[in-house]
């Protein structure tokens, strides 16, 4: 029933218990970095001040900007020779962010991501074909460790070929998958393509979805046109990468670890905790990690935790699939706006396809948002009044969720551009504003 | 001194003691895998038949063509569930070949590839760049959990982008890498275009080259420009990948694993044992693989036994750097011609530059060798006069070689066309020859 019994069905005291033994471990860990040591000694902070769980509220967060200024050896407890991997960001602008790990760390990870697969029920029986990039990239080597330690038969399949992969997953009987969403679409038109049917030409049985935000009912058109289970996975690479959050057969929300990663949900203006159930952005704390710990890492994630307890018996509390980031959202026309409310909305029409594009451009000086939407082959006909009657009520649907009418552009599916990696959802044009 | 001493050091006659012991217990798990479990019921095989290493003689030899043709599962020992990783090739023409390991064989791999690099110097202060792909390809996933098991800092870094991959040896310090040797070149260029010097803007101090035939005089090359010690790496994926020979600090050739890898030398023609020291046919036995081991399988690759003991002390015997392989080498006007000798030749000309190619034509019926040369920058001058007596001296060189007269082209330096990947070095372009 579950990869490590003793830890996954631990009641919640206990596993409070666990925590705060954990929380202080870290703390005297931590203060071994030059960020901590310093942090620790400006605000009188020790390992001694952790009685449980709560107090780690006594700390202060820890932030993306505090890894770049920090770069590349502010937080490691270790000589970095200590370390035998790492992990960091392109970096494209300023520092990039790296995280160091030692044996210990490898191992930990490792054990999280086969805990994940096997809640999601990868089993040692399975043939796992990890399509994402290796190398930097958390994602590949991330599950390969992971699935390994599993004991399931693991393809290191890599990005790109789609026709490589599907004859991969023939060759060696594939049953579950691990990618990105949008890559899902792209392998079944390939399948489609070379005239086979992924439900009588494969094994397939389970899809591993992550590193790209998409909504439930994105999931469930996957599901649907494969007729294959398709389990959401969350991580970020401050953390490890994957193996943070993952979803059980229950599919209603994603069990984060916490015996790993002590996880809370604040204000993202007050800094304060939500009150529970309600909406704020992620925040972790590392219980595990011995060459880099952080404290109260500030993810961007939006999220809320779920209430009730979950049916397959693990206590771990659930999060929900993550809702936007805080530098995901845009404001148009004064309203804030998250690229998953809209993708939300489209996903209600039936006659959506599988791809849109959220453009802002600026037109005689006023700020203007267009949604280009793809529809499904069947919907795409001639019949021009149709197609301004679903205009009409996509837009209006939108208006209501996101406050702003935006324009509708519906095209023939498969004339969106496409990118090679992660999707790009929206596409920003409009003229820089003066800072007043 | 030695990563693995009790094993490194081990005098031959005991050496030999463990290698039948292995060999006979190689033999009881071949049995389970249906094609050597029909063979040896075919040719009445069994484990008691090894009382010596030598009687390995007895067992047919395996081809690339039994594991294609026996693709994909025919050589696995276990149910296909009982292997956790396989790496296959990308098989553009027929079935591809595909190996399988098992816990057991990716701990043994690990443990080959620390052992290699601890031979070459790496320790686990180093800080070791893996710039080479990921995924199927065996380098990357080999020499990532093997300098991991070392305990270097390891940069998956994986392949291209080089730009970056100089920003990543600035940030974390790197002091080793490990790449194909025409990769090497590239970086040069790259430092140059940056207005950076590697040995004082860098703490590179080892090289680690392979997967890409080179010659000495192409090693001493990058030593010289970098500044920079290179040893060479020699693997194959059929024998998991990297970690099967290795030099040692006296670059005096390669310490092929004997307690891994049974190793003789064929005569590819009559197939019998070469006399010691002659150049002959690699051929090796796994002695220390589980899910998939392979009997007496031709590599296709040329090379001899070195003679002598070896200062560095250890006890298994060092392979001279492949001097070519049964199937890259090409018939033209009647005379084998191996790549391999061609680049000895022009590396004894201090004008020739990084990079050239073999280009075979057929002109007016008759087929032609042409061998373009990219030139120093420095000897690329309008004297017309010296370029031409470079090309005849050239060309008289490689006649007393290979018997017979090349054409010589030389060109600018960069100017000859750069491949992504592994550096291709022949270029066939002659009609099809008639079946007689
Ligand atoms: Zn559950
Ligand atoms: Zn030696």
């Amino acid at each position: 029933m579950y990869w490590k019994p003793e830890i996954e069905i631990l009641p919640q005291q206990q596993l409070h218990i666990l925590q705060a033994q954990r929380l202080q471990e870290t703390l005297s860990r931590a203060a071994n970095s030059p960020f901590y040591g310093q942090q620790f000694k400006q605000h009188g902070i020790s390992a001694e001040m952790i009685k449980n769980v709560d107090d780690i509220r006594r700390l202060p967060f820890t932030t993306k900007e505090d890894l770049r200024s920090h770069f590349p050896y502010g937080f490691l407890t270790v000589p970095k020779q200590g370390a035998v991997r790492l992990h960091c960001s392109s970096g494209t602008t300023g520092n990039p962010t790296v995280i160091f790990h030692d044996n210990h760390d490898l191992s930990s990870w490792a054990d999280l991501v086969a805990r994940s697969l096997y809640c999601a029920g990868l089993r040692d029986t399975d043939v796992f074909q990890n399509i994402c990039g290796y190398g930097l990239f958390t994602g590949g080597l991330g599950f390969q460790y992971g699935a390994e330690r599993l004991g399931a038969l693991v393809i290191p399949a890599a990005a790109g070929n789609t026709r490589r992969q599907i004859k991969l997953m023939q060759d060696f009987g594939t049953t579950a998958i691990h990618t990105i969403p949008s890559y899902l679409y792209r392998l079944y038109a390939a399948f489609q393509d070379m005239g086979l049917d992924p439900q009588h030409d494969t094994n397939l049985k389970l899809f591993v979805i992550g590193a790209e935000p998409h909504t439930d009912a994105q999931r469930r058109r996957i599901e649907n046109l494969f007729g294959v289970k398709a389990f959401n996975s969350y991580g970020l690479s401050e953390m490890n990468g994957p193996g943070v959050a993952f979803e059980c057969e229950y599919q209603n929300g994603l069990h984060v670890w916490e015996d790993a990663f002590l996880t809370e949900i604040i204000d993202p203006d007050t800094l304060e905790p939500v009150p529970d159930g309600e909406e704020g952005e992620l925040v972790f704390t590392t219980l595990d990690r011995h060459a880099m710990p952080l404290l109260r890492y500030r993810t961007r994630d939006l999220t809320r935790f779920l209430p009730g307890d979950c049916p397959c018996g693990r206590t771990h509390r659930r999060l929900a699939r993550i809702s936007g980031r805080t530098d995901d959202m845009f404001i148009i026309k004064g309203c804030n706006v998250f690229p998953m409310q809209i993708e939300k909305v489209l996903m209600r029409f039936a006659e959506v396809g599988t791809d849109y594009i959220i453009a802002l451009d600026t037109v005689d000086g006023n700020d203007e948002i267009t949604v280009k939407i793809e529809l499904q082959k069947s919907w795409f006909t001639g019949d021009l009044e149709a197609l301004e009657n679903l205009s009409r009520r996509i837009a209006h649907e939108l208006r209501d969720e996101i406050l702003v009418t935006p324009a509708i552009k519906l095209v023939e599916p498969g004339s969106l551009p496409k990118s090679e990696g992660k999707a790009i959802r929206v596409q920003d044009s409009r003229d820089p504003k003066e800072a007043l």
